[in-house]
């Protein structure tokens, strides 16, 4: 039997983790306020227990962050003009300083506890109250800072981190430029050390290398963390971070310095996003954040990293932390407007029924599709984000930093960053639709969660390029596999692969293919809740498409650059659709473990049959590559849907105890449809009708 | 051969359609101002001819619509309170009606043309301006002032059209209640008639019943168009309109009203949306509109139509006239995004490429399918509402008005302002994440477009209940073909029709099946690309779906309605599946139509490909349909998206070209990125590079 695993997350690390997860917990901590959460739940259903499993190792961080959260100083305002709303932000980022959270994540000199995962655990929460506030305070101490931190030495934190931790400095992370987002490596900003004056010179030679979209760029940052090329003594050491000075305490720009304001945007509109651009401008040699690389008086370069491409990478690789907090920012949203949704979805009625009331919109198996397969993947999110944010905090904590560690972890967060804000934004916006007019109204919030959390999907890191990265890994993973093989052992072991349509035409091989055309629509249907069925079909979904995908990425190695990259160009589709199969099939394993580290009773039945849900959802949407490749026949493909509607009919009853385990209350929720004035209205209805 | 045609446009209808369309055109008007339209096009393509299909029956009120939108009086502003967005929504409309525009569908003695069919054409154009204009102009024209109109009669019109039309007197259309919005008929507002007064009395029987979401309520008007259910001499008859003036002329609420805002909105917000309630609110008799139905002094009911039922749909038949008009703005919205994303992907470089420049975004095939398959949706979107635009001018002009014609007229409204809605959301969402962090800046107009248009996939009919209406509509006319016909021959043709499954085992029978499994990739790729393959896929798309649901509805008939509801929401899902590929497979029959009718020549053969690519497009997302029913072979499907990869990349060309000929100008699109500036930083930054 071949060795099938060429995900990046091998079989035996996974094991590793199985151990790890079923392993005793250890003894809870002092017990949290919990009000509201248990409310309306008679179906057998723990809902602390669930909450706390979705809140995973960071619980009480995250519970205190929450209830941090609560106070309305924190809470967007609906109507509000873009300068007003900037500056209620700003106000409200020094509030969010006195309540010390943000000073978590770094050393302990400067007021932390070198917390990284709690931090971000944390983090994530903010979005609750008002996501430009998240985004502005990840802006200030999760970029400018940490930048200072993760690329600077003892010098520059001893000369900037305190000012930026306390808010004396308000900065901007000036990476991207107007002609380069995500492709950070072709920025055009030079810094030209000059060895006379022992100064760089900060220069922007056009304007699509204008700095853009940085955040507290249009009004608020003296100082920015500026990406450049390095250049000296007559030779470039690509992109390097400076610390820049840009504006004096009045808020005017220092000499050489100019910009834009960004203006209104999409959402977000509490930070303030502009433009930065730089002429002539001279910074002290030391002002180079040199953990990464140094230029000495007399302008030598050096660097701890001998290769250009890792330095680089090692020094982008500050972003992952960003790309976390992302990720879990966005399944906080999605998990708050599926508890409105869902709430809303219970009480209110809407055409009659075969009784004498009318039926309860839940009850409408659309609206149980609708609504439910996206609660069982939000799970499966939360899963997934848990084990990731362990993985983060082991390297940034140094617990565990190896090359092959972050370089998983990169992997890991681009994959989750992609594939959980779409998930988001597509949640929200079903929500919306899910409540009809009501979800229209401001005081219902989804209107505005969906605008603020769009930008979500293509900031640190768009996300058809992050999964591009991530496809990338995944090959080249599959490549090592046969290093030193012989052709023909690689031959073979592609074409048992990809060879699916073959094996399914005999009918002999996969261990998803054993229930016959012949076979009842039930055995079906108990094979595709068999959770060995689900992995073997969600892992054939990455493995094939990467053996497929290498298969025909072969002759790109021996062809000039243009016809690599029109056969690269050619499979970008598959690559980027495998890499997303690849996110999926990582929440699956998270989601699998967490169902068997829970203790039998109605959780765990709950969480397997979610768990159930989300592989069936994922199977049903890629029914079609299933068949083509013969990895589901007709039969057992038609049982799909059928029994995915069976399970959601089952989950049903449960839908708001599950709903209510996201743990938030009224407070995080404020909408009007989730207070149960809809259920209320419903009562007097009916009384006024039946008297 | 059996009939296959189940679908509700008949051959007959088709074929007389054809005939239509092949006709010689009337002769075109005198030019028409085409400035920039035509700019940087190389490709041999006619843009002008192009644009004038699209635009087609109404191209010349279409473009002095378009032209008049170019006014930045017209224009929405980006920041902006609530309160100053409604006061300036309002005064515009002021404006619109100075252009005499707004009188155009009501009759020649209200200065009108009677011109049902031009206005809405014109009326759509106002999305590429200010949304929010739109729609207030639709409450008070379209639904206040329509409502005197077509429910109202001569004294009606006499007393309160003028007033209407002019803006003297603005209005709500108080449909809608908190606790029922798709679902009119259960609305619980009573109008009860008092003989001895000759009144109706209006009264809202609990906060369930409050008029809600209702435009204009908030703050403008001061008359409503009030549905309520209609009681006299103890009897009920069901929901009727009434004219009620509401608000003083200083805009105080008159004795029995009250109300409440809606609030801010996810979008819309220079509408001024709010709710309404009555307490014992006294109108003469003769308010009630009672062209479908009336009370005499004595308080007998009389009506026009004896069948309650009917009555109550031909009263709301007005509403058909907005989901022509959303239908037609979201596609509008969606052409706006589509003709500044693609400019921008082809001026957009974004990393290195093979040659020394980097690559232009649409030369990444993943580009390509972001956006060109929504650019060939939107042409099949275009014709097809060209398509519902002359049926409903047919009917509503009287020139063919019958209960039939209505009855398709409202399917085909109901199936296109589902499916249009729902695809210009996502392809404004597409656009927006295709441009990057550019795409999220209000210079750029995505977020903007995305909110204001997101209440159109809700309002005027949910999607979700809209197509069940549709599929309801489906399932009915499948089941009249078997009047009269012997069970025996019922469950032949229906055999028939979902033995897909056998028939494709034993590839002897369909079409779309001759292409054996051995059969070369070409082949199959040449079949794909065959108009009466697509045809026939499409077609059966529809067809199998309905008879298979009437195969499973069946025990429906004779079960008790609890039974029967059951078996109906467990068929939910697919009847809005089958209502939606109804909805696509009628978009690509104008298409093909649109395409039969275009002279041979550049313009015809890119008109091809974009039916072709509409046509793989929607095979492709249902090729798990086909392929589980046997419809498509694994060879053939495999060769689905392999040809549509292709079809894409011949048509990157042509992009520029096919998305100018949607016709908007710098004025309409108001998008930084897509002036040009784009190309020139691009331009200086190369020059800089190479210099």
């Amino acid at each position: 039997m071949v060795e099938r695993s060429s995900t990046v997350q091998t079989r035996r690390e996974r094991e590793e983790r199985d151990a790890i997860s079923v392993a005793p917990r250890p003894a809870p901590a002092a017990p949290v306020r919990t009000p509201e959460v248990a409310v309306g739940t008679s179906t057998g259903i723990d809902v602390t227990a669930l909450r706390d499993l979705l809140l995973g190792e960071w619980r009480d961080t995250r519970l205190a962050a929450r209830a941090r959260m609560l106070d309305p100083v924190f809470h967007l305002h609906d109507d509000e003009l873009v300068a007003d709303q900037r500056a209620r932000v700003t106000a409200t980022l020094h509030a969010l300083l006195e309540s010390g959270a943000p000073r978590l994540p770094f050393p302990p000199e400067f007021g932390g506890r070198d917390d990284a995962g709690g931090n971000l655990a944390a983090f994530a929460e903010i979005v609750t109250a008002d996501p430009s506030l998240q985004i502005k305070a990840g802006v200030q101490w999760g970029l400018f800072t940490a930048a200072i931190l993760h690329l600077g030495t003892r010098t520059h934190h001893e000369r900037f981190l305190e000012d930026a931790i306390e808010l004396r400095v308000l900065g901007g992370f000036a990476m991207t430029e107007t002609g380069h987002g995500s492709d950070v490596a072709s920025i055009a900003t030079t810094a030209t050390y000059d060895p006379a004056t022992e100064e760089f010179v900060l220069t922007t030679p056009f304007r699509a290398a204008w700095k853009d979209y940085i955040g507290n760029a249009a009004v608020d940052a003296r100082a920015a963390v500026v990406f450049a090329q390095l250049e000296t003594l007559g030779e470039r050491h690509g992109v390097h971070a400076f610390y820049v000075p840009i504006r004096d305490e009045s808020g005017r720009f220092l000499p050489g310095i100019g910009g834009e304001d960004d203006g209104p945007k999409g959402g977000l509109n509490g930070v303030d996003n502009g433009r930065l651009h730089f002429t002539d401008v001279r910074i002290p040699r030391t002002n180079l954040l040199n953990r990464y690389g140094d230029v000495a008086a007399d302008g030598t370069y050096s660097s701890p990293i001998a290769s250009p491409g890792r330095r680089f990478f090692t020094m982008l690789g500050t972003l992952v932390q960003g790309r976390v907090s992302l990720a879990l920012a966005t399944n906080t949203g999605a998990q708050v407007a599926l508890q409105i949704a869902v709430r809303y979805a219970t009480e209110r009625r809407q055409f009659p029924g075969a009784g004498r009331d009318e039926t309860v919109l839940l009850d409408y198996p659309r609206h149980q599709r609708r609504l439910l397969p996206r609660v069982a993947a939000s799970y499966a999110a939360s899963f997934a984000l848990n084990e990731l944010l362990t993985d983060f905090h082991r390297v940034f904590s140094g617990e565990h930093d190896t090359d092959e560690a972050r370089q998983d972890l990169e992997t890991f967060a681009a994959a989750m960053k992609a594939e959980t804000s779409w998930f988001s934004l597509e949640t929200i916006q079903e929500c919306r639709e899910a409540c009809g007019g009501a979800g229209f109204l401001a005081e219902n919030r989804f209107g505005r969660l969906h605008s603020d959390l769009d930008v979500y999907a293509t900031f640190e890191g768009d996300n058809t390029v992050l999964l591009q990265l991530v496809g990338k890994r995944l090959l080249s993973d599959y490549g090592k596999r046969f290093t030193g093989a012989s052709p023909a052992t690689v031959a073979g072991i592609v074409g048992q692969q990809i060879a699916g349509g073959v094996a399914g035409l005999s009918g002999a091989t996969a261990l998803a293919q054993r229930v016959s055309d012949r076979a009842s629509h039930t055995r079906a249907s108990r094979a595709l809740r068999d959770r060995a069925v689900q992995e073997r079909l969600l892992t054939d979904r990455v493995d094939v498409a990467v053996a497929e995908l290498a298969a025909r990425l072969r002759p790109a190695g021996t062809a000039t650059p243009e016809k690599a990259a029109e056969l690269l160009g050619r499979n970008q589709h598959a690559l980027i659709e495998t890499a997303r199969a690849y996110a999926r099939l990582r929440q699956w394993q998270a989601f699998d473990r967490a169902v068997r580290s829970t203790a039998p009773g109605a959780n765990r039945h709950a969480l397997e049959q979610l768990r159930d849900v989300f592989a069936l959802g994922l199977i049903e949407g890629d029914l079609d590559w299933y068949l083509v490749r013969g990895r589901l026949n007709r039969q057992r493909a038609r049982a799909v849907p059928a029994t995915l509607d069976a399970l959601l009919a089952a989950l049903r009853p449960h839908a708001v105890a599950l709903t209510d385990a996201f743990g938030y209350e009224q407070g995080h929720l404020r909408a009007a449809i989730a207070t149960g004035a809809e259920r209320q209205r419903q009562d007097e209805a009916r009384a006024a009708t039946t008297a």
